[in-house]
């Protein structure tokens, strides 16, 4: 995603404000939910997806149209591969500002919610790495970067919030991971040791998997979609001019 | 469902994914929802149909555009039914083949959400076949054939995504069935032994049931759309030519 | 709400199946609620409400090109109230057509959600009829009549099905009555002595109330929308011709 | 935002009447949530925030096309403030009455769940100024302000009333307050001594914190859309005419 009109200070200001905002949705209700809901895990996550859904879905619609809300290095990293040939897609050294833009802003939020819920800073000690969890990172990043450039292709950009947010709410479930998905929210969770934190011993594996989910969801796109890379300009939201 | 642009393999490929991701949120998230929420069955339900709401409604835009995003036996064969006149719908050829990838899509999701979980393989030891829950599969796959066939006849196909995920919300509910409603999940349910699963002696019944639902459904939408063979080409979604 | 394109058995059948299913789906869900959740009445309630959002909508896209979906009495009064100087409205004997399939419907949904949960017949013996409850059925109504008519009014009738089914959403919680709104729907929770029943002396009061809260409502929509009168013809959702 | 086909009156009705059903909403879940569910305020918050986002999408779309559905000053303080050079946004003394209408509404909203649910009258004892409350209302209404705006810079106010529930359905779980993020709002919470209430005391700090959130807000909009203030006629949702 390359917008002409939007200077590329600009866009990473929105990428870092979005992601950064983004882990503070993801940890902050986490957080909350594991004081309020002290008894019953599944409450906890509920109440956890159910925030991210409506949260996630808000900040794309707020910062897509500046930066294309990618507020993840796997769906920049596949718009650049997708968007080559026609040109369209974010240039290489841009997927870098992203990503550095990104995973600045999931630290920050990390650190945000912990200020707003009173919790000391400190990693998190929540290890997670277990071969299921493992294969379920895999199949909610492929599904992830499937869907959404499944959404361009066809010019579905317009849905993109509320669609890339149930996908989400429903990956929390039907993933053992509870699909974090995206490696700059994975790092960002790091800095939070509470519900939605992740031991920093986990996160190179998570993110391995997500890498190697990028790959089938780029695949799948491809398969479904062959002429997907001639759109991939609209990613994740239609850009306005 | 027939379209030109898109060949046979691609829309079987479609379907098999599609058929398998639902019944991987399905199974997954009855399994996390029966871990996590081990005291209350309701508050497992809802974790279980508030996952296949989003994930059903995001699966149906992934891949809508390439095979129609039937995942259902049921609604490619009201599809050929309501289409022959128009010869728009599927052939009956289709509708065999759509089924076989239709079911291998929902075995394998069983297994990939065993996967996940870390849950041995294992058929269901869940017995459903009760007289109420029955007619429950009469009633949900009615409304679902009837719901999908007025979105089509009224051009509103760009709004099934949705529609169909909050019908299948409902009905988890209001159905004491929890709304099988689909031969292909039906048999792929067979395979996990967890919170969603059936065993395989209540699955001819619940099959048998949903094809009554199927008459019972076409003849609603016969009575009320008279109309409606002649525009049955747009199902599930709106197709991109 | 008059649609030339359909002849009125149609449409009294599509209202008669439309509130019948509407019951089943309050009455239904609110019976799985108390039998999986039943330590926790605000669980059954949560689980209750959002059936019911979910459902409303479906419904009311499944039947509303037929007949408006007004599921509701008070809808179709207001409707012929609003409608008379254009003469788009329904007629007066219309609105005693309407009001007829849709009690028959009503009393005929809470019949089949009793036979899916094999719950044995009975009126129920839930008394609701207290002073705060009054207030809250006067309050429920009248925003319900207000919305779909400023809906109409400004021509955004094709979002009334996930509008309304977010007003009773919320309704069931705000409102102490939790919302029946809804002469049809009031009669036929009558019959079944479960969740949400409502015992037969409960019924009179509740039904006067209402029919306050659609005066209620008429008088916002005209403060409001003056001249919504001339485009009434949309209620509820947009028709096809 | 002002239009010139609506009288001041008629919209001072419109945010009076919408921020009262606010309040009502907020309040009136609260009560029902705190009595239904009375073992885990997570459960209490949850049906709390669910019936907010459904009631609030409703309101917005009940309300907006008479005054814009603001039911917040800050947001009709930056609706003035960035409409000041394009002649389109509220003038100041529209500001003044627009805020009277909002608190009246507001403080009538909180008396009416009172009633609804037979609770005394009396003001509330709950103290919620602590420091990580206070950053959580910065942040809650910032985004809230840039969210409106950027939908608006961008002509997809249509979208507002969905994008703000979910918004806020969020905010109540990631910021530590549970997101009052408005003045009105705020301080017709005082008088209701329930589940939502917020003592006198804990108002003005949380009205300051909501006032520096406006003006975050403010600057956020205008580093992303620096043209904002040209369009800031159409907030919260486009104008019929």
């Amino acid at each position: 995603m390359r917008d002409a009109t939007q200077p590329l200070p600009r866009r990473l200001l929105a990428e870092f404000l979005g992601t950064g905002l983004l882990v503070a949705v993801v940890v902050g209700s986490g957080i909350a939910a594991q004081q309020l809901s002290p008894n019953d895990i599944g409450i906890q996550l509920l109440e956890n997806s159910t925030a991210t859904v409506f949260g996630l879905a808000a900040l794309i619609l707020l910062f897509g149209p500046v930066s294309g809300a990618h507020f993840n290095p796997v769906v920049s990293l596949a718009d650049w591969f997708l968007g080559r040939r026609s040109g369209k897609g974010l240039t290489a050294p841009d997927v870098g500002a992203y990503a550095v833009a990104q995973v600045a802003g999931g630290i920050a939020g990390a650190l945000l919610a912990n200020v707003m819920f009173d919790v000391s800073a400190g990693l998190s000690t929540k290890h997670r790495a277990s071969g299921g969890h493992l294969v379920g990172e895999i199949v909610a990043t492929a599904i992830l970067v499937a869907l959404i450039f499944a959404l361009v292709r066809t010019e579905r950009g317009a849905i993109a919030a509320p669609t890339v947010g149930a996908h989400i709410g429903a990956a929390y479930w039907f993933t053992s991971s509870t699909s974090f998905a995206n490696p700059a929210v994975t790092i960002g969770r790091i800095f939070s040791d509470t519900f939605a934190g992740i031991a920093p011993a986990s996160a190179p594996p998570f993110i391995a998997m997500q890498l190697i989910g990028l790959a089938v969801g780029v695949a799948i796109t491809l398969a479904l979609y062959p002429d997907a890379g001639g759109r991939a300009d609209d990613v994740v939201v239609p850009h306005t001019h």
